[in-house]
């Protein structure tokens, strides 16, 4: 089983509108809501894997029992710690002219320490089932930067791998307990070394891998660093490695992103060499951008991109 | 007891943002959420006044969940029937810059013949301890628009007088059922006449009372048209009166005139003459105007503004 740890789920509603009136009242043509946050959809890309997976977090409120019902109602089996405040939601409005698209994100109930402290009680239990732990996306407000951290050292304390992805003050103090993995995005290594690692050209790749090696030094065993369209980056203690897709996919970044999460999460559980681990990743990154909702990708997409993706060891060329 | 039908109530978010990125990630620096449709805002108003309301509508989802347990923390007491589909949401995006507003109102769930059957049932129950009726709102998706004619009629056969207020073909329907009063506001008469009722110095009375006038033929006792700060016309069968608030308050349309809906059902209860009546249902409009979210007023504001107000009966000037 993959345990998810999802802190601040959140329930997802996109309005799609013919033509917005940005100052008036607008009729949605269609309405979607379902359940988001980073972690729930990694959890849902495990699942449609075939993996075993957990969801773990928290969640209050009306909104916090429509996430528990809609994931169940999903198939992906989830233990969230109640909390006192209203789970967040994220509104999207999808401009039907040209495609353009505003979002609304909530910031999350407040959380104490005695909600936390459930938390890690029920984690602390299942982490005995677990063969490996993804802690993803942002705390909600009110727990301490270090809590990933916390989680982290729970984990590797009952010998279970961790990956993460988050980002700021959290994937710093999460990074220096030595999780398996941390995933940063470009934005998120360009915050935390201060340096652009773009050119005009696209990611430094040079710099990307300087940063990375920045980040891992801090504790963390491997930093995998998503360049969107230009694939992963690996920095690991078995050396480094560039993958990266047959073609420039636009479409849903944040999906894709969690698609890499899980893709890295599940051959880390079965054991696949590092070339593997990334080619899938970058293969379930790529189908997930492609399909239209974050944690969705067509099986035929995936196996598709697979045998495409180019795999390159530091130093191959 | 004064029964408020709300067929299609919602739930309002309203995210104050200070500068919307209307292409981009917005993280609002304030959420509410709290029931809302027409229904719910006359029941809150009538609450106010110490009113003793029951709201009975229909309701569904973890949505609709939602808007019943928010209505029993306000101390609305409220029995709805469960529906199928998911009870809808109404965003509002307010821009702190210059104060703009977008809103995305969902449509509500299709509401089904048994569904209708039910409320029907608890409402004929109801209705014997009623003093008066509100129908207030759109009707939500597959209810046909003779759904307010039919609940006007039950009402009548129980000796329960009613007020409707709605807008198309169900006010049309509706006001053919003979109710006590219909609240129709500018824009709702000029799409039932399909005359402009403005000028570029406000309402036209003589063409509003004109058009009040052609309602009321179809069958309802009394017409009352809000125009906005220019007060309400009402015309009714003992005789016509034009009522106007002291001075123009720009604010919450929506919650005002819902307000003076509550205050019109209120003095109907209380035996008030026309002109108390439609002097005590400007005030409460003024006063909803100013105050922020619908449904809520400052009791000062009404007491102060009570007395400012000018009521003409017709041929007084």
């Amino acid at each position: 089983m993959i345990g998810v740890i999802c802190l601040n789920p959140a329930l997802d509603i996109t309005y799609h509108v013919p033509a917005v009136d940005w100052t008036g009242v607008n009729r949605p043509s269609s309405v979607r809501a379902r359940p988001g946050g980073k972690g729930l959809n990694v959890a849902r890309t495990l699942r449609s894997l075939g993996a075993e997976v957990l969801v773990m977090g928290l969640a209050g409120g009306i909104t916090g029992a429509g996430v528990d019902a809609a994931l169940r109602e999903l198939g992906v089996p989830a233990d969230f710690v109640p909390v006192g405040g209203e789970t967040r939601r994220t509104v999207t409005i999808v401009d039907g002219r040209g495609g353009e698209a505003a979002s609304f994100n909530e910031p999350g109930p407040v959380t104490g320490a005695a909600e936390f402290g459930e938390l890690c009680a029920r984690y602390d239990e299942a982490l005995a089932g677990c063969a490996a732990v993804v802690l993803s996306g942002s705390l909600p407000p009110g727990l301490p930067a270090d809590s990933y951290a916390t989680l982290i050292e729970m984990a590797a304390a009952a010998g279970v791998p961790a990956v993460l992805d988050t980002h700021g003050e959290a994937l710093l103090r999460g990074a220096a307990a030595c999780p398996a993995i941390v995933k940063p995005n470009l934005a998120e290594l360009e915050a935390l070394t201060g340096r652009p690692l773009c050119t005009a050209r696209g990611a430094d790749r040079q710099a990307v891998a300087a940063a990375a090696g920045q980040l891992r030094a801090t504790g963390a065993q491997a930093v995998v660093a998503s360049l969107g369209a230009a694939g992963l980056l690996a920095t690991t203690q078995d050396g480094s490695w560039h993958a990266f897709p047959p073609a420039a996919v636009t479409g849903n970044a944040t999906g894709a992103g969690d698609a890499v999460a899980a893709g890295l999460a599940h051959g880390l559980v079965l054991g696949r060499p590092w070339d593997e681990r990334l080619r899938h990743a970058v293969a379930l990154g790529t189908a997930c951008a492609a399909a239209p909702a974050a944690g969705e990708f067509s099986p035929a997409d995936y196996a598709s991109i697979l045998g495409r993706v180019t795999v390159c060891r530091d130093g191959d060329r």
